[in-house]
């Protein structure tokens, strides 16, 4: 069985519920439908999730619900007129957003999930009604009952090892189950929200509940590219691509996946097709545990900027037991996570994300590392892109980085940086931000362009 | 003035004592003399330092001590008669390390520092001696009466701040300070030793408490070559390197100095100038805090085996807060330090010299970051090798890095790792051990052969 998960593009309009019904009856195998909340339908449009967002605001501030209420439930009504579908559903859907405004203000964080899960929820409603409608037999699922249980308030979200067991039970279903995602509920019963884009969690942790046996992520894009195609003209596709991969080019600039969506699917080694609702028929990127080496060793590029470095010299600093899980304590402290540490002899560079510094934390590190920690020198430099060439077949693969650094230097560029040799998947440049965009042109020439590859 | 510390093979003959006093004499600011023990005079000779471990060991096992001390005292002899020095001095020494041998043997270390004091002590008595017949106004300084304090056994031996007050009084003395390198003495007057190469660190501090204007420091060869002469044919010497570029060298194989031995020097920054007593025309290769940048961007290359990679994988790794730190608190726990750390998104390896590891550790670190990080996979790799370009200039040159990569491809080499991006004065590559020569020869042919560079 499959297990689909369709995003907010695809459950915008009555037309692109169409789609996403043709595409659950194409299949039988398809038996377990995660759903969106319904997304933009043109380009200035504003996504419901946002609009409940508003709505939960006028609420927790005292102002008028009635206008972003009427809003939200126009997107509904509009979608349920165009299917068809008469004035149950749209009753249900209205007093089950009346229920959620009377919910418990007291944790406003709480509040919000609340109203933010009605998207979703009612989105999944509406489906249910609308295959029912074609005389497809689906149920909406309750994740309540279905047993999705989360950790409790106020930890960082994260699903309980016992909601696979229980969820497993969707197997034995006979009907076509309608799954909202993006949310689930304590053991006490307390709705609690993924963060957004978590309607992907909800499909992950489905297809590893039931043991499926693909998990088809429906976006609107055809495939991932091997490169980012605001940047690079006409960028392959990449037909077939392992988690790793996935993991790598995610980390700097592609964002198809959640970062952790794939990790329950990842667990069981379920494969993850991405296609696109608007033409269902391409074959779309397969996300798989292991594939077959093809016979080019990069898989893809990525690139990202917004990344600082910390700087930190003091002599004999390799000779001193402790030094690194010192400097790691300081940010630790501060709740930062680093990328990468590359070092020299008597000095190390900490590569971070800039939204993980602010001011005050800088002045605090600065601070620390130069009198806890004795360093002779210490700073702190921004304006830091990440390129990361992406390839399971790179690491045995003999000059491949002469042919990147070769790339980069063409370009006139300066590397500041240069990572290799742990993932054997990856090779992470650092360069200057308006460095980046000619970079990874250079690269995408190099190593996929019909004159220079295999 | 300048400190002038001359190792053992300056000072294992009457031949060589000769070329030392002819050395001083040459220079009057040559005002402080720091002297090893006597080493080798041709290549299967027995440096006095090792005659005396056999002695200690001897007393301290029983076993007869007659021979040893004869072996040692044939050392002394020999120089002193060669250079018409009479007994007088032959007989000081004589009694001297009759006196070390009723030190008390129950701390094993300690007596054993005693006796191996005894080589550098009487050494620099014999000087003081010829120099004094020379009619050179020298003295021989005692290191107890002089300041030179460690900190207390049995921690890791230390230079204790205040010596460098007490021992700048060196400055002022009108005549020529023979001062024995290798040891000090704790508060309590109890003797102790460096690590071996420590006379190095006894030059280096009296350099710093004088303030010196430069510190020479004599051995045996020219200079310090950009490569290893035993791989490379005729090397290029280096006439001038930053304290940083020696540190990066040393690193892996360029073993000029002890690890330690310029630390005091460079916080005083007084320029280092390593020279021959054998060909004290040449004029050797000084190091010093800043120098002007040369044409040519690398300046010098080395290289080392004996590394091990320690791999570890866990998806989501780099979310996780504290998961770097926690791992290198486990070598810390092992007592060990890790050279390199790179990493990839979702992994890490951690480079460090085999001598850190044991079989036990191996198993110790290996189960505690399976089980206690919950590691997806963890495993040791040995075999490694690294090679380490260095330069000041290296930072700012585009396509460095593109030429290095280019010569180790043209090896047909596969690089392990690279790690560049903290120092700014070195590039480091892992690679496997039996690449190792191939590839320091072709990157020394790359940078430094007259056809490839500037």
């Amino acid at each position: 069985m499959k297990v689909c998960k369709f995003g907010g593009t695809s459950l915008a309009s009555a037309q692109q519920l169409k789609k996403v019904a043709a595409i659950v009856q194409a299949d039988t195998s398809r038996k377990i439908i995660v759903v969106s909340a319904p997304g933009k339908r043109f380009d200035q449009d504003i996504k419901v999730t946002d609009l409940l967002i508003e709505l939960s605001t006028a609420a927790l501030t005292g102002q008028d619900i009635q206008k972003p209420l009427r809003q939200v439930m126009e997107r509904y009504e509009q979608i349920a007129r165009e299917l068809n579908l008469g004035n149950e559903v749209v009753t249900l859907i209205e007093n089950d957003f009346l229920q959620r405004l009377l919910a418990d203000p007291s944790h406003p964080v709480l509040f919000a999930d609340q109203l933010k899960a009605g998207g979703e929820d009612n989105s999944a409603k509406l489906l249910a009604a609308f295959l029912d409608s074609l005389g497809m037999s689906a149920d909406y699922i309750n994740p309540l009952e279905a047993g999705l249980v989360l950790n409790d308030f106020p930890d960082r979200v994260r699903v309980m090892p016992h909601s696979y067991e229980r969820l497993s039970s969707l197997r034995k279903k006979e009907t076509i189950s309608i799954f909202p995602g993006f949310f689930g509920f304590t053991e006490s019963g307390r709705l609690r929200t993924f963060e957004r884009g978590g309607s992907d969690i909800t499909g992950s942790i489905l297809a590893a509940a039931v043991k499926a046996d693909l998990y088809e992520n429906f976006t609107d894009v055809d495939c991932v590219f091997a490169a980012n195609p605001k940047i690079v003209e006409n960028p392959i596709e990449i037909q077939q691509m392992t988690y790793r991969e996935m993991r790598e080019l995610a980390y700097a600039g592609f964002s198809v996946f959640h970062d952790e969506a794939l990790m329950p699917a990842f667990k069981e080694s379920i494969p993850v097709c991405i296609k696109n609702t608007n033409n269902p028929e391409a074959a779309g990127t397969m996300i798989v545990a292991e594939r077959q080496h093809s016979k080019r060793p990069v898989t893809g590029i990525s690139a990202d900027s917004g990344f600082s470095t910390l700087y930190v010299s003091k002599y004999l600093m390799n000779r001193e037991i402790g030094f690194g899980r010192k400097l790691l304590q300081i940010l630790e402290d501060e709740e930062i996570s680093y990328e990468h540490i590359p070092s020299g002899i008597d000095n190390l560079s900490v590569i971070l994300r800039n939204h993980q510094l602010s001011p005050g934390k800088e002045a605090r590190i600065l601070h620390r590392v130069k009198h806890e920690l004795e360093a002779d020198d210490v700073h702190i430099r921004g304006d830091f892109s990440m390129v990361v060439l992406v390839g399971e077949g790179m690491h045995n693969t003999v000059g491949l980085a002469a042919r990147a650094t070769d790339a980069i230097a063409r370009t006139g560029a300066n590397i500041e940086m240069i990572n290799q040799g742990s993932s054997e998947v990856s090779l992470v440049f650092g360069v200057l931000k308006h460095d980046e965009e000619k970079i990874l042109k250079e690269l995408y020439k190099e190593f996929f362009s019909p004159v220079y590859s295999y």
